[in-house]
């Protein structure tokens, strides 16, 4: 269930967004204790001038690499949370040589009740899930 | 005042654009009973590798006509959102021909607060609405 | 921290673009003082056809250069949500001019642990922020 929302910068290979896409759902397994096909993913070129990833102030360097991912998601432990975007750095890094400097994350919670999954129903709430 | 925002793949006609905004336009009018004007819909194309919509192993077949909709609203009822995931279903099917395994729901709640509609006003907190 | 996402019709130029980003971050940084390098923004260009924005029978008329921006933010006063509506409008119109009629924001609020800036940290936990 997790909705994974990614913005990039235009440029990659289909290969790319592949190993992107999958190097991610991979440490979101991991560290949220998800299903396998709990797979919802998004991705959103844009080109250069149409994005601004700045640092708040940390002097972290962007480069034209850099992803920001918005993860909708039910309730999380910060303990998770926070093995989440240690893994998904570690991940993204070893598998798109993507550097853990140009990885932004924005979580949002919803609940049991926010989702369906298909067939007009809310699987949380029917017991099917 | 919910805002709508449609995930789908590339490869829909203008018409068949129209028919899906207006099928959920109207289901959403039904089951959150929000006034008739009361519509913010944005739609975002995706090439197919652009996009992962797998089932959470709820054994759902997908195919190229999966949309999946993310939508942002006031606190709205368990009944209320149980209501809209079927006659969204029930619509996009009768009247796209969309079948409601392709259906995907994430819904977001926020406050009265934190709407403004036009003129640099929260309308719900001036009594204008 | 606040993240920016602008929906908007296609047709605006590089400059103007550049404008819309850097009046609304001024106007952002203004009421909700954050840093200046707190800036992380997103723009989403869309076919006139893809996207409906109505008024909520407020009677508003929205033209071409309607903008419809979602923030996600850390908890907010209400005080500082008005401000940002007033001063964004003002800020659009004074430096793009776009019409206050033409301006709608929907605020989504996330928490400290719901943020990574790069490197694989939350850095409102950590203590960096």
């Amino acid at each position: 269930m997790p909705l994974l929302r990614f913005d990039v910068i235009a440029g990659r290979s289909r290969e790319e967004t592949t190993a992107l896409l999958d190097a991610a759902h991979d440490a979101m397994v991991e560290s949220f204790e998800v299903p396998v096909r709990d797979r919802y993913q998004i991705v959103h070129e844009h080109e250069a001038n149409q994005v601004r990833f700045e640092d708040t102030g940390l002097g972290i360097e962007r480069t034209d690499k850099c992803i920001l991912l918005q993860v909708t998601t039910r309730p999380r432990s910060r303990k998770q949370k926070e093995a989440f975007y240690k893994r998904l750095c570690e991940s993204l890094q070893e598998r798109c040589g993507i550097a853990p400097s140009d990885v932004i994350v924005s979580l949002v919670t919803s609940t049991d009740e926010d989702w369906s999954f298909g067939r007009g129903r809310g699987q949380f709430l029917t017991g099917e899930l």
